[in-house]
């Protein structure tokens, strides 16, 4: 007979938690019999009512079934909820472990400059007090929108009215709410390759998407021409994962498309910040306020769980916005919008990125100083912006020996090939190398290995 | 000619601004005659590249508009982006002021444990540390998920597996995610009436909506039998607005319709912390963990900035939640879900619904006291849960006289009909009295108006 020690207090869910680990730890099997209900709460010294509950319970999550007049039996539990109910994973802590990752996108923790986070934070308490339990409006703090705006002149030589930004959690929040401003008649088109969340968040809130072909000047045009969309969805300072920088004449075509077609440019401005050197480029939003929604985010620059974004709209979409969504109040934590605009605000943000910026700018030099030693033919393309590069590997028979090849030496990589949502030969074996999350330690690991053994 | 005075670092943006400006409020009318580059830049002492600047963002923004070879007009502005442009107003500040206000759901702000809040916090900030910036997985923080699921059992003797709570950014970001879940294919049956931005979110989200007509049961079971729907949206333990609550014959009904249909019921349990007289009533979640979304928020018993609810989701979905969205990172900030899990671990999150159930009991005693003595027939139709009930007015005309009347006593109320997406007749005459927001000094002011007047 099943023997458990069940807590006083907490009986039948003691019961249900043990006959169900005994199910999926194998001990019960598929078509075991369950003693019957009386006999089991005697054996038990419990109630029968505690062991009908537990059994209940065992019913209609699936465990076990109820045949008539024959009693309870284990039933056939398939392998997903075996999954669900093994100890905790996370589906990152199933990932394989890597000495040097050139994918993840997020910047090393210990860059953050908590002390002066925790500073603010405690600062906005002490000033704010219970002020921070008041409804945020729609669309954000009005402080933390200023601030933004403040910043955008300073920092990106843009101009907007702090009124028309948007405040969410983040770049896929974001792009959820540009679908319900815009509909979902007609197709966004995308970059392909790009971020696959890109895509994959907006096809999640049902819009179709139309992918458009990368080359070394981003999108192309005459794609997106013919596609019917009423937004594209680019990265027009720094594509992901090409690098490519679209050149001003592309640019204009793209906002004269956008202006006869009624369509959007959705400018998502994800590492501007990081043009490591010369200026950074001009915002496409700057040259046309009306057909041009521009997004960022703080994740590349502060941390991606602060999962703070914004969206500049243009006033008629602005407009559209305060209808739909007036009533509601903002996703994002008032208390984190104080913290943050006074980040901004007095400085600290700025000169963050700048430490970040020299960061970045000796890692990937320390990149580029070991790919240029590899013993194999390579070509790097890169335009001087961003966290990542890419390199083209010729004598490689496929993405696939690339990646093995850099497994083998401990370095998770992927391929150009890996972002394609619709294949896309110019993109065979070519490596991105993304350094966001590089610690300058892992790397200094590799240049000795590389010198001892004078090949990756 | 135009003369505005220029600060001396930004130009272009000032002179933008004083011309949109003037525009705005009326000084510069549609189709009057913008002076040449030249001749304004000489006027006022700046390059004609500011000027050109200037002008080029106008007509961007669709201030003015250029006709060739004879220079920038005033275009004709739409109310739309006058209201924009006009000093800032939200939504909620062109709303008229009353003594009273009857269709709120936000608390007092003064009720929330304030000062408790935030020694939490700071306690969280000095043990978390810089462990704040860790990614949360799409799911949120399992202590928090943990705590939740212990507090859904000690107060709802509800049992959940921990591991398939999802924490999101309130009730309206929870419902986006069942959206993506569930797909768009099949209609949602939602509640007629219901609170509108129930239907208003699944519609945003891409979803079709089936409206289910709610008698004193709640949704008629039959109409939902017919209805095609994947998802049944439903409150059954306290309708909103109705207060009609569901009894155990029709769940079980639900829950078959659910099991045949392969459809799932969303359990939004909205305000079941306010059962203010008996024992909560259990969960349909509790009767069928495979075919119903518990859902919840802590808008009600904590504040609503605090944009912080919860859903329990069947082991398959879950599955598939994690499917989809493994690679994201959750939306709320680890620093709140820290922080609320110390408050219901602690204690302090139960202590303070306590305080507030009491609260509400007393509102809701003076509430009731001050209706029997309004000198018109009235039937009350309560169930002593929640924080409304409704009242039947006969001798009214219409729903209108009803909201007029109250409207010069400096009340502000709704009836049913305001929360019908689909006529129905029954709900005539019927005024819903919300009594979440209301304070009890606004209450005392009132019942000694009324003892004076001895008429509302």
């Amino acid at each position: 007979m099943l023997t458990y020690d069940l807590s006083e207090k907490n009986k039948y869910y003691d019961l249900y938690r043990a006959i169900r680990g005994d199910i999926l730890s194998g001990n019960l099997k598929h078509g075991d019999k369950l003693p019957s209900k009386r006999s089991l709460a005697e054996h038990l010294g419990v109630s029968v009512i505690t062991v009908q509950t537990a059994y209940e319970q065992l019913l209609a999550e699936g465990y076990i079934q109820s045949e008539q007049r024959r009693g309870y039996f284990v039933a056939e539990v398939n392998p997903q909820s075996e999954l669900l109910y093994s100890p905790l994973t996370h589906v990152e802590e199933r990932e394989e472990r890597y000495d040097l990752d050139l994918c993840s996108g997020r910047a090393p923790v210990k860059l953050f400059p908590f002390s002066t986070w925790s500073k603010l934070m405690r600062e906005t308490l002490s000033e704010e007090g219970d002020h921070l339990l008041e409804r945020v409006p729609c669309d954000g703090d009005f402080a933390l929108k200023e601030a933004i705006a403040a910043y955008l002149y300073r920092f990106r030589g843009f101009k907007v009215d702090a009124r028309h930004i948007v405040i969410g959690a983040g770049a896929e929040y974001l792009y959820g709410v540009i679908v319900q401003l815009l509909g979902r008649e007609k197709p966004y088109a995308v970059e392909n390759p790009a971020y696959a969340r890109v895509p994959q968040t907006y096809a999640l809130n049902g819009a179709k998407c139309k992918y458009i072909a990368v080359d070394g000047c981003g999108v192309k045009v005459d794609e997106v021409e013919k596609s019917g969309a009423c937004a594209l969805h680019i990265s027009p300072s720094h594509q992901y994962p090409t690098g490519a920088v679209m050149p001003a004449a592309n640019r204009s075509k793209l906002l004269a498309w956008a202006q006869d077609e009624s369509a959007y440019i959705i400018e998502d401005d994800y590492d501007s910040e990081f043009r490591l050197f010369g200026k950074p480029l001009q915002t496409m939003a700057g040259m046309n306020g009306e057909r041009v929604i521009y997004l960022n985010t703080f994740s590349k620059t502060l941390a991606p769980s602060l999962r703070m974004g914004y969206m500049v709209l243009p006033p008629r979409l602005y407009a559209d916005y305060r209808r739909l969504f007036g009533n509601s109040a903002n996703v994002v934590p008032l208390f984190e919008q104080k913290t943050l605009a006074k980040m901004l605000d007095g400085g600290y943000f700025e000169r963050h990125v700048n430490r970040l910026r020299n960061y970045y700018r000796t890692v990937r030099a320390k990149l580029l100083e070991i790919i240029e030693k590899l013993p194999f033919e390579k070509e790097i393309i890169e335009t001087g912006g961003g966290l990542h590069l890419t390199v083209r590997l010729p004598s490689f028979e496929s993405d696939e020996e690339i990646k093995a090849t850099a497994k083998k030496r401990g370095i998770k990589i992927k391929c150009v090939s890996d972002y394609l949502s619709a294949p896309d030969e110019q993109y065979d074996r070519v490596a991105v190398i993304n350094y966001s999350s590089v610690e300058e330690e892992a790397l200094s690991t590799l240049c000795r290995q590389l010198s001892t053994h004078n090949s990756l």
